[in-house]
């Protein structure tokens, strides 16, 4: 995905002979600069809150939007990815593209990944403390999936029984970078911290009562963590988290 | 400590007789029920924070009223146990009492403890996070030597370097009941907890700043610990989490 | 239920001889430390909140995967306790346990006790406020009942008619720990803690409306109770403080 | 202190000729209706915390413009009261009017009342969960005087001892409406008033810490109390609940 | 509703010669101290959020069991009034008594009265800021009906309009005292205070959204109130409000 | 809208011989001043909460109350606004003036506005950040157009994409006033005000989740706009918004 | 201070021929459309939280820093404001500027202006509820001294005493813009906006105590205006009141 | 740093022989373990809060406990970092170490680098939107340079004048990660995001007042931000996130 550079020197000229404006040339080179980013899915994932672009926020649209919208981006760019998208979305989703391209519904994660992801580069790790987390951990990882991370997937390994981790530190010392899921008193991004050299991303998630106050609870002890290098994002945001660590991951593969 | 039962005898007479009104025989019944408490110190200690009894809340005193207060109650008692003590207070104190009976001055508990304290008890453990910790953990330990529990002190062995925690486990495992204070994430009760079949009481500390809300961030934490077994005091208040610890302690003996 | 150590010849050999990195062995010998618990229940139960366990946590599962986990669990231990399960799951458990071993539903509590509960040791005593806190308490009964603990449930004994709770004193003098459970302002604690020497866990419900946020107003009064004794667990959970207050009881039969 | 009806006459005779805008006789007979208020302390007192009326609100105050103010009202009605009054401004107050007029100085209860008092009506209890509690209720103590109730002041019968309350319950019926302060959890008010058939008013005080949030643990306990009847004013607001209470004790004397 | 004193001879005399324990007496004694009361509704009154009492709380309850309490209720007393009743509550309660005794069903207040309420007494305003405030207030008046007092009933009269208010002066000026029922900015109390030298219970209620948070909004501005006199209840506790008027209201009575 | 004196005569002369009390003069000529508010619309439009006036707020009325309601003010103004009405509002209102008056229905908004708008005057910028904060944007923009502004709209410009907002810059310069509403961080205000010097007047949306608190963020975030000029209404509100903006429009309409 | 158009065609042909690149042109142009807004002075004010402009935000700053920053800005735009300023930068601001410009030194604002100010335009009108709500007012009346706008300054008019409101209507009708500063319950925005079809800007005060939670209480009382037209600013932000008055007020004067 | 592997065989040949327990074999194997990380600084500095390691945290500290521990830990690693030092702790190291070892004071970061840090590798931007964010943006800074990032500090680019950014976009782009500090309305991590495709850690800081309340509005601003890349470290915590940006910086060097 290249950067297109405007044809500038017609801008110029136009601006020169006053067929555009002054304020209409800052917008036209804006744009320029802006497709002049190295990587062009950027811009598209950024929109995926306000509807549009390679990932689809799926929440609060009906499951024909939904397919409307993944048809356009899908036909764009060959593959398209739908968060938060409930079991009637789903079935819409799988049913639009079948037969035509891949498509990978996650009832877990609530997503659905269409065309085939890209070759997968380095290696993430995303740990849930417990199987209420998983759903937010498998959004990470659909998310890690189709930007193109090489993903280990790790399950039930919480503060309450310490030695569960311990059987998967090789695993996770192999990871560039981890992203850990945990709800209730959100302690287990500090203990894997603890252990690694590697940068740990934090996903709060909701799940918890009473004092919990829907994530909160979660979220302030990982801001507060101990170990240094812990980075946080919202309250239940797998996609988040799992963006930020594709980021990481490429970091290492873009050193080369 | 004995209970003194009341002369029921003269009160149901002088009732019988018009002498003393219902009203008033209520009272005396009731204050006679509370004198016949098997540990007559609990009276005395439960009005701490109000300014009176074995137990005195130095916070908001002068020296002078904390040295007043604490030798009627030395004198009344033998030992007196004077908690947030400032270090004009511990001066004070330590002056007051010098040479009559033995004084414990506790510079990072902030405490000053009077007279000899009881036979110590069982077996308690007191465990701090971080260096920071030490001040509540401390208070806390006073607080169990001051009512007869034994103790074992054990610093620095927060949830970022869990093997620190490991080498602790034998001496944890002897202890009838642990007192854990931590404050940052305030995961350490957690992990304590699951590895122990003893009743963990966490103490959230204020140690930390920004998100973590002078506290409430290891409060929540601590609330929403996932291992069963774990019950929480008002942050900073390692007097309060001694005196249950005690009190599960002597659970221990009574049951003898 | 002794520990039953591993066979440690064995690792060393292996480790020795470079058949088991030392990674590996670490985790070994971590398990083996697990496993030499002297109550290996615990560390079915530490994992309830993660969906297996001798304890199984209702909410957020189909009454078909409840079933499934209790007839794993009952199949090993010879009983289960599922905790949070709507009528539904309660149905479906009792159809699914019928005949074969004691099951005993409890619609207060929503709870399913599967199996003949262990001999009832020591004495616990659980107080509910008001009616409406009942649920909790009975939660809380279920659980020490499951446990092993024999429970003396005393309901409505609020602290607008403070007579009332002067009538159960008797019994509640009989019981090594007792479990409070109160909404609204949270106070009965306090009261309680204050005519006792044992210790008090407090139990905040969501019992309320309006300023009492969802059981934040009971949670703050608890936290700051005058009377030393009481600690506190989050709100509703009336596993956590059964569970806490079995510790506490057993302590009392450890001693001996 | 009889109102006052201003010449409507002339007004009427200034409107009808154009003397006086219709906007400008809205407001006289404003301030006429105002006047006409049957407790003209009233309205100065309102002004209290805007720095005038009969009730200075001193702090954020020079002792110099507390004097000022002071002399000025007490020139007019005869008698001030000043609140928040710190010692040099205490000292001050105390020597501007030394020897003119009665002047009480409240450490306590940081007040100045300067003049006679209005001659005691009715009865009031006011009532101090613990000695830290007794400036605020001090400070509703000097209002009620100030204002012309006749008090009695109750201190240290907190919850956890309850009871010292029981001594009490003679006095507390005598009264019209009762004053109760408390900090920590806060639960006075509830259990006062399961004794009463007399109005409560609570006043939640800062006196507390950690979860305390200075105050609003025992607010949120006080608005959420179980028995009815009690009503609640801000935190540390002694000056307010003496107020209120007045009121409500003069309305006995009004049905007269 | 007489106190009855118990047979305190009787009682004596059986502590004497030992049939009844200490504990006992101390009870009997309290429950006959507590039956002394004057106005023995209040005792039941106080039962009301525990399920008992001369006034049920509905909600949480089926109309099943709402119709058992209240035909106990009014076969004990004569009357009792049902508040926070749905639809179905209200429908099976109005048939229950249906020709036997007068049942007044109020919509907006969601409540039921049964049976014959108390002459009216003394005079109590009641006013709503706006007409999505009259079910709270509409609470209070029904409350204040049941317990025996006159009432007048005041709506849409908020501040954004304040010459609405002015008309009704006259009305408020009659009453003891004023129940202000507000949402949103929750600014009527403090305008109507400023206006009258009568108590004003403010209740704030949750009509609003957003930065409104259920009430607290409402909630806030009236403990802040700057006109000395008002009193705050829970946010929609228009039974609470009225209770306590009710009490003020009386204290006028009483004092004759 | 011109302003009707009253017949401030015949009052005076009522007044003068007793026919009128002052108590009654003060209510009318409060009444008349407001009558002589140069904008009539103004005293309707702000009973639109209450119920009343030429906006109805639709939200907790059924539709058959809001026709109801519609009908009258439209007969008496012409025209009026209903806003929050769900779908079956808005099909009862546009059958209830289907061919009489003109009915402009828009679903995004929840609004339906009836009869002809007044000739649109100045110019007043909405901006919408994401999509998803398009139907709070769109209630200020049907607000504006049914008091009378001439509006434009901006969709989907938020600031992780900046260069959008680039493009529109010329659009936001003629206007005299902006909207901006955004969910998630709320930025969008600062940005635009940064780049104008008309007021800006920002809507938190409640669009977001977890750690947005229903609004939460967005509204704290522009409350601490850096960029001076912007001020802001509470989360949701469209209607503040747009009557604010109108307002502010209006001043330069005037001020010819 | 009318735009400067940056010299465009020397800029193309630099870009043109290669003398700069496309990213620096962007920046070059940005900047220069930037120059280009109407009025120059607001690019400055924007900066001065960031400590340059024509604004300078004292707080956190040295006297001297302030006193260069001052001398730079008034040396540039012959004027500046000085906010937040506490007695010791106002006094070397003072001797500063001493007899080479007109300085104005206003001890409650906190602010200094040096340098004449611009020819008043239109009229604004700043209320302050109390006389400790005076310093924010003021903050906003030097404020829009400064940038230009004829100012009213209306004071303690609090809604506890609603008819001193009454006589300043005549005032507050003739402004084209009202700013209301407000602590405690915060309601006078609410009253004026009933009173005026204008806008109104209102800053919440921190002044209060207990559960006014530092401005908190009036901030949300605001927020939740029933008075449409209302617009809030930060707490206690005299500065951005005044800043958004002036826009508005500016608005009308634009316009013809 | 390699990792020094322990000697196992004597370990087990003492576990064989029964010269270490099982229990001190764990330990052992542990520290084992943890000595064996790639990068030994990291475990010293995870010790950083607890008041060890090559990273000090110095708030809480005397000078001269800062420098007993600066010079323990510059004695074994030849270098050491202290945070958080006020001046008089900055004055006492650079005295300390003055001739030795080269000694880095940073005023604004209030920091004090002792030794010769690592030879910079890669590339890490770190932008602080307004002046006042300098501080926490230099403790990130400082921390960069001693575990051996290379640093480009970008002060002064905020978003209420976004044209600030766009010259700085070519240095940004360079960076493997960026640091972002702001405090306000946090706003400036969304705008980088959006025109970056690198990881973007944000910094929430303290900067502002009223309704900022200490960071919050900045914290949930930056959690809630709409592009996708985003993580966020706890209020006011440079280093924290200047050590997480060094992690990611050398994944990239480590891929290689």
């Amino acid at each position: 995905m290249k950067a297109k550079r405007p044809a500038a020197d017609r801008l110029l000229a136009d601006l020169g002979n006053g067929r555009v404006s002054l304020d209409a040339a800052v917008e036209v080179l804006l744009d320029a600069a802006q497709d002049g980013l190295p990587d062009a899915t950027l811009d598209h994932d950024r929109a995926r809150r306000c509807g549009a672009g390679e990932v689809v926020f799926g929440q609060g649209k009906t499951p024909a939007q939904a397919v409307a919208i993944a048809r356009r981006l899908a036909a764009k760019n060959g593959r398209v990815l739908v968060t938060r998208a409930d079991a009637a979305m789903r079935q819409a989703l799988a049913a639009a593209f079948d037969g035509s391209v891949p498509v990978a519904v996650n009832e877990s994660a609530r997503t659905v990944r269409v065309g085939r992801p890209p070759r997968p580069r380095g290696r993430v790790a995303v740990v849930a403390a417990g199987t209420a987390d998983l759903p937010v951990a498998d959004e990470a990882v659909e998310t890690l999936i189709a930007l193109g991370s090489r993903v280990d997937r790790i399950a039930d390994v919480g503060v309450a029984g310490i030695h569960r981790l311990a059987a998967r530190m090789p695993l996770l010392r192999r990871a560039r970078v981890v992203v850990v899921a945990a709800g209730m008193e959100g302690a287990l991004p500090s203990v894997v911290q603890g252990l690694l050299d590697r940068p740990v991303i934090a996903v709060p998630t909701s799940v918890g009562y009473g004092a919990h106050f829907r994530g909160l609870a979660s979220l302030l002890a990982m801001l507060n963590a101990c170990a240094a290098g812990i980075t946080v994002v919202n309250i239940d945001n797998g996609f988040g988290a799992g963006y930020a660590a594709h980021l990481v991951n490429v970091t290492g593969e873009k050193a080369r």
